[in-house]
């Protein structure tokens, strides 16, 4: 089959890999029909961090087409979700709400396991992983934002969940990629009564609102605080949502998130907490990975009655062939995400 | 009036302070009855931290001699447990929960404002921040678990209620100071099944075991984590308390806790908080310097039905004349907690 090939920083192409078949009882094989680009997906592109030779990508939705004998819950084809890791769903780690640390899952294209970038991908423990779409002859946009729950939607509701986002909530978000853009979506789906975005981009400005934004901030760092807490009355947001994962995003959502508050973490974290400043504000942390099979059915439910519509944080898009377009894209800073168009349901 | 003086590190004895009198319509003048030492209060006495020459002591109940014209809730006569900080209970962060930040608010103790270690001390904000105690004649083992309530038992609740301990929960507790023991005590109030000291002092395993642990763990760092694994079927606990503040407690209370879980942090932090290492694992952190007042009411019932008893972990007990033989009994570690009995109900 056709998939991404990363081979080093800076060189993913479209290359063959062998055809995906079932190895353990418990995997199915799904024919990929979008797949996509993540922000952490760039890290290695740009050699930022280390990743082995081979699959890459770990966002699809797609079609079942095989099912070991032990596959429970979904069915030769299927449209299924696919969340970012596979997992068992049924040790204490995944029972407690915490799939990351799930000790019989893991990453897709991570080099060896195939990646959501490619034509077809051998999905582990498959029953407890992918999550089937009720329905048929979803539109385009609905396909599209049913790929924004492999990861970025459920993440950004994780950033959101985490923090305890709640209706009526002040909440900030810092960080304008695709993951703070859902963030935005995932507090007004929760409830939240006013989000200030922190972006200085027009085009994600303008997603930002359509999310769900009440203000937008385009200032950053100490300028940022200054006028998150301006628009609180000097009090801070009931829940700021770190989605950059920088040591100055951190500072500023430290910054902006009102004393006794929980700052929502789901960027990948670079750099030192500010740990006794926040301390003493009683202002504390949680994030992580998402466990994102643990999201997607209810986000899900809210896709398919159009009440969010997370897809639209996709405005570029390719094909498999040119999946090295939708690098760069991203890379540059021209796209916010990069949709790869696989197949057809 | 006599009152504990701090003069500089290591230097606190019994000296003289004006009498207090109302100064604001708010305040209250409290005749105090016990005060104590507190484990911040030794930073100063060691010169880990600075201390305006003057007044000390930031936990004591009383009785009200004396009430300004606007003071509502209590009454001169009305015995009164006060928390660490006065505070206006009406402003954003008080209503949010986060007392420490009142903007009217303040520390008792801290040179100028009277602290709990002296004969009587003026407070201010007396209606909102005095929690006046039911009922008459309480036995001298109440009256000590009243004093508890200032701070260290109301701490200890906080690590726990931040951690989100619920029943049936695995919790580890780092730390077998005061407050530790509290938030022993305070994860067992909550319903936590099964509770993981960390000790290594058999006087303190002692009171743990009395204030409801189940297990003992005498490691430390590393080894002490995989005790706490081992304790737990390799999944760690379902929340840990950070009840001293060094890098290494810290670490350890982030390893000991089971992905997916939040660490209470009471102990004030120093050192770096290992984040991009607990951040894939899910574990995040909440904590901060206790809303008391908040908690006292609450944590009060308890200690009158005797269902608590954090009383038990003042160990060394002495007059206002020898107060400086209290903090020698906690800096030599002699103590868990010294009593300072300064007057009657």
């Amino acid at each position: 089959m056709r998939a991404a090939i990363f081979s080093g920083p800076g060189a993913v192409e479209a290359g063959d890999r062998p055809d995906p078949v079932i190895v353990e009882s418990t995997d199915a094989v799904v024919r990929v029909v979008l797949g996509c680009v993540c922000g952490s997906d760039l890290w290695y592109y740009r050699g930022e961090s280390p990743h082995a030779a081979g699959s890459i990508g770990h966002e699809f939705i797609g079609v079942v087409e095989q099912a070991g004998a032990e596959v429970r819950g979904i069915r030769v084809g299927d449209l299924v979700v696919a969340p970012f890791i596979y997992s068992d769903m049924s040790c204490p780690h995944c029972l407690n709400g915490s799939t990351i640390s799930c000790p019989a899952g893991g990453n897709f294209g991570n080099g060896t396991i195939d990646g959501g970038q490619g034509e077809a991908v051998r999905v582990p423990l498959a029953g407890s992983t992918l999550v089937p779409v009720p329905g048929s002859g979803h539109p385009d946009a609905m396909l599209r934002s049913l790929l924004a729950l492999s990861d970025v939607m459920s993440t950004g509701h994780h950033a959101a969940a985490v923090a305890g986002v709640k209706k009526g909530d002040t909440v900030a978000v810092v960080g304008d990629g695709a993951v703070g853009l859902c963030a935005v979506l995932a507090a007004r789906r929760l409830g939240a009564e006013r989000i200030i975005a922190l972006s200085r981009h027009p085009g994600r400005q303008q997603v930002a609102r359509e999310f769900g934004a009440t203000d937008i901030v385009a200032a950053r760092g100490d300028e940022a605080v200054q006028a998150v807490l301006e628009l609180t009355g000097g009090i801070g947001a009931d829940a700021a949502l770190e989605c950059v994962g920088t040591e100055q995003s951190a500072a500023t959502a430290f910054a902006a998130a009102r004393p006794g508050s929980t700052v929502g973490i789901v960027g990948v974290p670079h750099g030192q907490v500010p740990f006794a400043q926040t301390f003493f504000r009683n202002v504390g942390w949680r994030g992580g990975p998402a466990p994102a099979r643990i999201y997607i059915p209810e986000l899900l439910g809210d896709v398919l009655d159009g009440a969010i519509n997370p897809g639209l944080v996709f405005d570029y898009e390719t094909d498999l062939e040119h999946v090295a377009d939708a690098y760069r894209a991203m890379d540059e800073r021209r796209a916010i995400k990069s949709l790869v168009r696989v197949g057809t349901v």
